[in-house]
């Protein structure tokens, strides 16, 4: 860490820093520069510490330079990290496609859809059962119900199915149906739940925020690797900004820069991230090619009657037509790939 | 609700919209343009409806007119709340001030910093001790036994206080000790926690997050006047930019367009805005000049000792400073309050 | 265009912006709901009529619902727009590779480029000679010379030339020299250089500005049209957003969209969208899977000498591995075009 | 500043950026921490060797230490700029009240409002007769009629007149008749006008781009005073968002922070920033209290038939009840200013 202290310090002032720095057991190299002195910390500095001397009246401004992270880091861990879940194999080259409907809303709903998803040859089953919705007056999902139509499309199907949960009440409760949990955008840094998933040892699908840091996205999966949990898949589903026109932007830039920055697998919503239906083959397609992990796309038998988010619910048929664009292209995007 | 339909779209195409909202037992005025249609929809519109409309190939975007919210909102109820709070009344033109650290440390420092609130003149002591860390290895608060610390301190100086929960569990085993429970702004859309707190009978601060609109934060508030409780105090800390030199933007805009909108009391989190000391005070009275109904201040006795948020915390000194600063405005600013 | 009345509006005040709107020959359908009055507008109504009935205290909002652009809409011209520049055509499922340095910095290296560029099959070489500099203390350019450069490497060579300019008596200057002019991010929304542009006979490639919404860049280019100008390329080069880690936010979706709705050819510029070198193939191979016409990238002999934007050029090795991965890719992901 | 090396660089990577920079003659001191080696540069690195610098394979990041503008600091100038006009003087604690109509429309309507400045003891009037605006079919300004008007109010009230210009030629026609040029939020990287203004003798509003830091913010001053003209006032006139309801955010922490920056003075736009005629008043006030040098307000005598920015427009009683509580509350909010 280097510590830049301010020009009007005085001499007083900055012994003060250290001293503090000193008692911490953390070796100092001083820069006395013309105008400004400078710290050279050598050696790790807990995150505790690094406030503390960021405190100090004569600090200008800390600069990290180890990162934050450590056990999603690909310092840590130089492999790929992949999760097999049915003999399908997430990561470390493959392209693994999640579709479904936004929520389960009944029993003929989940089964025709899961139908289809698995005559496109995609891999794995999405359908939401708690809700989590801006509005107390939007459909908040079928809970215990979606989920028993879940479990049953899974059993007559074969896909895995994967599912939201808002609180770790709610975990437990789902865990022995579903192949993966579902952390949303908004639980994000909800860290009571990410404490109960990392303490659980079922795969995690995490979101990133919508308004999260690349380095917060990565903190969060740390959570949930700390406790236990390396079973982690990363989701880039859109980032807020100043469009009005599409619910966010996709961010395939991060998607890019988090591939060399961790191991662990990434996919991307392309639904959520733009809520326009004909957006959603263009950007997964730019999402192979940009080197994600996946892909997870919300389809609809009948997108008008959705009662969530249809305007960005692919027809039954586009989705297939989309399954044998990404499948003809797999080779070519991934030629060192089986 | 208005809806503009696609130019492109057929006079099929345009009836199954017709007869989908006629379904649902809403009357329509249709306005036949040069170019597009347009339907106007008399009378409400519920959310499930609205999503179904918009998913219509047919439809280009739908245009709610009426608020989505509706308990929070002015026309619901045109007085003032106001929650009181151990004789003290937050909000209808009073100025609150809620002061403390950002975590309870130790006894000592509370009970000290206790003691600085009360003879300043502040009303509430914050202090968190279940602390919401975007990473894992910060420090995480006290737990039950800072709720201890807090206990007593409010025991000795007749203080009501708030702190922060993370989780439902939470709420039930810190509410007998405190005054008002907190969400933060990374919980605001927790609706799992919204709903728990709205069950209460408690006061809640809730937070805006920090990439939240403002009817997103009104819907939050309104989850928990929805789940019968009404005692709740907005709170504006900041909503995340591009600017790295601060924190976070304070949006006082938003403080006087909310004040347009609600009967809830709104305060004003400067410490956190901008995570700078130097720039508490400047903004804490342009919070009273822009109308809102308190701010919260974080305060150390030695900030450079700080296990979090030192570098916004004001020492006591300069917390006493402002106080006074406030008490001297406050008659000008507020000329037709007692 | 409907108008929406706020619901305590009198009678009085409703009247007086019926008369008023009437007064301009707009006819009016009023729905008068529950709540609300809403008035639905029929035909065309001119900018400066919008802004006035917005201005009355009655009106609540309008919502516009014909797009505020015309010539640039694939409604105007149905057909896209292609640009022949030396034989080479840009648009239409082509996809044009324009590279070089960000700066013109001698004889030498814009020489030793533009052998590179051509022998790569890239189809433009770009170079800037007026820079457009956030500070006042960096390189600015070589002006003049770095023209006579840049001729002289089209002459060697072949290629049409590509640079910024900054003003309109530049334009006068330049545009002898070059194919195509370039409007910088910066000045998306320079009025007076848009005009003058516009006037001009010559391609122009006009950035997105880092802040601009899809509907302001389409004004923008609406600027060039609508005074004569219509061979126009646009360029996203990545947005502002939150995220420290790199420069900009490439938004991608933002391609997606914009060819739904203008004839114009669209490119990318994924050097300056995220600043980093390594970054730059996966997202040029995205933004040819998303539909892009084209990408714009920077190269430079020895980026650690170049005296701007060394970290996002690529080495002249990686840019030709890059040209041959893309025309690998081109027949897998535009499988109709020659 | 501070050169972070990669912790996988070779010796003689990190060897070649070491010759590099002593090359420049720059001394360095090296902190070889457990993970990375760290140089700290003595002494200023100027722009170009900075870029080049972070070039390097070896280099991960750059961490600059020196304030990058100069002329614009308080390290250079620690007294206040003061800018006398007509006998008012601008900053060092006073209060300036520019206001105006955004656009000149007519003679009679830029007469009247003037005479509504005057009498309500504002400062300087406002009016624009080069308009730029986002669509070529909104009403650009009445160009040089608008102009003579202006100088005929300001003949006959005495009020100094301030005026945005758009382009480098314009500045050179209009500066005769005005006291201050305005250089927009569009304008604020437009370096041609920049470096034009900075060559003349005038003062110039600066109006912070939408989305541009606080650093860019103050390096474009800087080019300003670079070239000569320290004439200069800055203005924060809201930043760009997400939140749809207002036109833009108004960032008055940054308000409090520039404050500490530099030396020249800065005024507040509230009525551009909000978009909202119902918010300026509060947000003018606050302006007052977070320690602006003044407010720029747009007043119109019937804001529906105004041109443009009608709905954020004061009308004219509105304005001086406005003038009467700033009047009040000056004492109060600068208590040891005259």
């Amino acid at each position: 860490m280097v510590v830049v202290l301010k020009k009007e310090a005085s001499l007083q002032e900055i012994t003060a820093v250290r001293e503090f720095i000193e008692s911490k057991d953390i070796k100092i190299h001083v820069s006395q520069g013309e105008y400004h002195t400078v710290f050279g910390l050598l050696g790790e500095v807990n995150e505790e510490t690094k406030e503390q001397i960021s405190s100090f009246p004569a600090v200008e401004h800390i600069v990290p330079i180890m990162k934050s992270y450590k056990l999603v880091s690909l310092d840590f861990r130089p492999e790929p990290t992949t999760i097999r879940i049915n003999g399908h194999v997430i990561g470390n080259g493959s392209f693994t496609v999640i579709a479904g409907p936004c929520a389960v809303e009944s029993r003929e709903q989940i089964l025709e859809t899961a139908q289809c998803v698995k005559e496109s040859g995609a891999h794995i089953l999405r359908g939401g059962v708690f809700k989590p919705r801006t509005s107390p007056y939007s459909f908040q999902g079928l809970g215990l119900q979606g989920l028993h139509y879940l479990a049953e499309a899974k059993e007559k199907t074969g896909l895995p199915i994967i599912t939201e949960i808002l609180a770790p009440e709610e975990a437990v409760m789902v865990a022995p149906y579903v192949d993966i949990l579902q952390i949303g955008a908004r639980n994000m840094q909800n860290f009571a739940l990410l404490k109960a998933l990392g303490a659980m040892r079922k795969p995690v699908l995490l979101k990133r925020g919508m308004m999260a840091t690349i380095e917060e996205f990565l903190l969060a999966a740390e959570y949930l690797l700390k406790a236990g949990n390396d079973q982690v898949i990363l989701c880039e589903r859109g980032i807020r900004n100043f469009e009005p026109s599409m619910r966010n932007t996709l961010d395939l830039s991060a998607v890019a820069f988090i591939k060399q920055l961790t191991h662990l697998p990434i996919i991307v919503d392309p639904s959520h991230a733009t809520g326009k239906r004909e957006l959603v083959a263009p950007l997964a397609k730019a999402a192979l090619a940009v080197g994600a992990d996946g892909v997870m796309i919300e389809i609809h038998k009948e997108p008008e009657k959705a009662k969530s988010d249809g305007p960005q619910s692919l027809h039954f048929p586009t989705f297939k037509k989309l399954m044998e664009e990404l499948h003809r292209l797999y080779p070519a995007l991934r030629p060192n790939n089986p």
